[in-house]
């Protein structure tokens, strides 16, 4: 899995603190997580390709971390874009964007398709060979999900060594590697665990912004690879957060923590810090593997 | 008058080829003109004090001139803006923010007003004590509308020895200034022209973007001190202009020329072309005072 950080500021956007949007590359796939305005210039800058992206999960409905995504539509009407669009958001984002295409006359030479989210409680939202994605329902002035994205269980290692002593015919080698025993013409059994070692460990990357501090979340993002969770305030801000529904740089590696992942990547800062270390220094007394998102920087998770 | 572009590029934006947006001050107005995604970055990038911005003329409701509208709004709802906010635009443009403000659950601290418009006919807009605002009927593949800013005739230049010599009272030199004769107390009546000289000339700008070729255009701008004039292309390609409802440089210098008015600059340009001078080779033959847009140059006009 590698992120890249195309933007992880808060509230009002500068071509130096561009506002939330990540782009996550999972097992083929080329993920894009919110969309603030001018997003697609940063896609451009950090040379994505983002025509393979197919799938765009967006957060909540507030500007910096959607008002980039009609931009990024048209651009794709603009550029003849042929294989559909997936788009997840909270319920309204298809009127949103359907109200501004119908007003510019946009031509759309490709199936643009909405899946619009209602549901309070997790909820499994794609699925496909190689990964799932659901909901994290997190609590902050409007209505907003974070998104799971799992990785589905790898296959087994085969152990050549032993396939060949039991004279295993490689023609089955592809379902033993899915979790398959082998069975002899004579039916004797030769159970898997005999022929494979573990495959890799599936990974899994967590992505919750905005939210105030919810415990609730723990058990959504138990024992994931990676955790990005927002620290849009420090400590000595926690008022703040109380009244803007986020959450400090302390909170976020408290969740971290209790959920047991294994790094937590943080964000959204408020413009009123001058220094990213500041949120770390905060973070890492709590847990430890606590790393700054900052724009155009990319994680191999 | 000074007029910032903010950008003048075509279609998909970059960080170094904004989408259109325009920044005028005329009489102490600071005038928005068009508003495509980024703008309220590039305003930052310039410097401008845009919270100083009352009044934002919108063309139309194609991507590239007004998917930054909503992103700065926004900002002003943040930075707890209080003075009234003016949009005028395409009918829509209303249903447009709104929608968007209100699925952002958006706290409004200042008044949004909006004027939409609708007719094919040049109309004015907006008048006070120093300009007026007339559109100017355009023929794009939306309803459009360019946009004439005009300075109200300047006050007279007073002739101060003439008026010392004639023993006029100091405080009438306001009304003289504005055209008044004098009158004196036995009846005598001296003509405003013996104690006045013409005023400064009342400039106007015409900004024109999207359009095809269109004379119609010409009267609306007759004599304008500067005009902007989209030239998305060049003559080469011609068929393009009309298969996309655009102009070449050379339409814009011959509207230019047949207007008569002082300076033309050249914006809007196609991604598909690699130097700005090809703009100003084809114009200037035409009309010679041709200059070409950039993102961040200024215009002193």
């Amino acid at each position: 899995m590698k992120l890249t950080i195309l933007g992880c500021h808060s509230a009002t956007p500068r071509d130096n603190a561009r506002p939330t949007a990540q782009v996550l590359e999972i097992k083929g796939h080329l993920i894009l997580i919110d969309c603030g305005e001018g997003t697609q210039m940063a896609l451009r800058k950090q040379r994505v390709k983002f025509a393979r992206v197919k799938h765009i999960f967006i957060s909540h409905l507030h500007g910096d971390h959607v008002y980039g995504l009609i931009g990024l539509i048209s651009t794709f009407c603009l550029l003849g874009r042929e294989q559909p669009l997936h788009v997840y958001g909270p319920k309204g984002i298809q009127e949103m964007i359907e109200l501004q295409l119908k007003l510019g006359n946009s031509y759309m030479p490709f199936e643009l398709h909405f899946t619009e989210l209602e549901a309070t409680k997790s909820v499994q939202i794609f699925e496909d060979d190689s990964i799932t994605v659901s909901t994290i329902p997190l609590d902050h002035r409007v209505y907003t999900n974070g998104y799971l994205f799992k990785e589905k269980p790898n296959e087994r290692h085969l152990d050549i060594v032993a396939c060949e002593e039991l004279n295993i015919e490689k023609a089955y080698y592809r379902k033993i590697k899915q979790g398959a025993d082998y069975v002899r013409e004579n039916g004797e059994v030769i159970p898997n665990e005999r022929l494979t070692t573990d495959g890799d460990p599936a990974k899994s990357y967590a992505f919750c912004s905005d939210t105030m501090y919810k415990e609730d979340i723990i058990t959504h993002i138990k024992g994931a690879t990676a955790l990005y969770h927002e620290s849009t305030f420090l400590k000595q801000h926690e008022d703040l957060c109380k009244k803007t529904k986020h959450s400090t740089a302390a909170q976020a590696a408290t969740i971290a923590k209790k959920a047991d992942v294994g790094m937590l990547i943080l964000g959204h800062y408020s413009s009123r810090y001058k220094s990213y270390d500041m949120f770390t220094d905060e973070a890492r007394p709590i847990f430890e593997n606590s790393h700054c998102a900052l724009d155009g920087k990319v994680f191999e998770i």
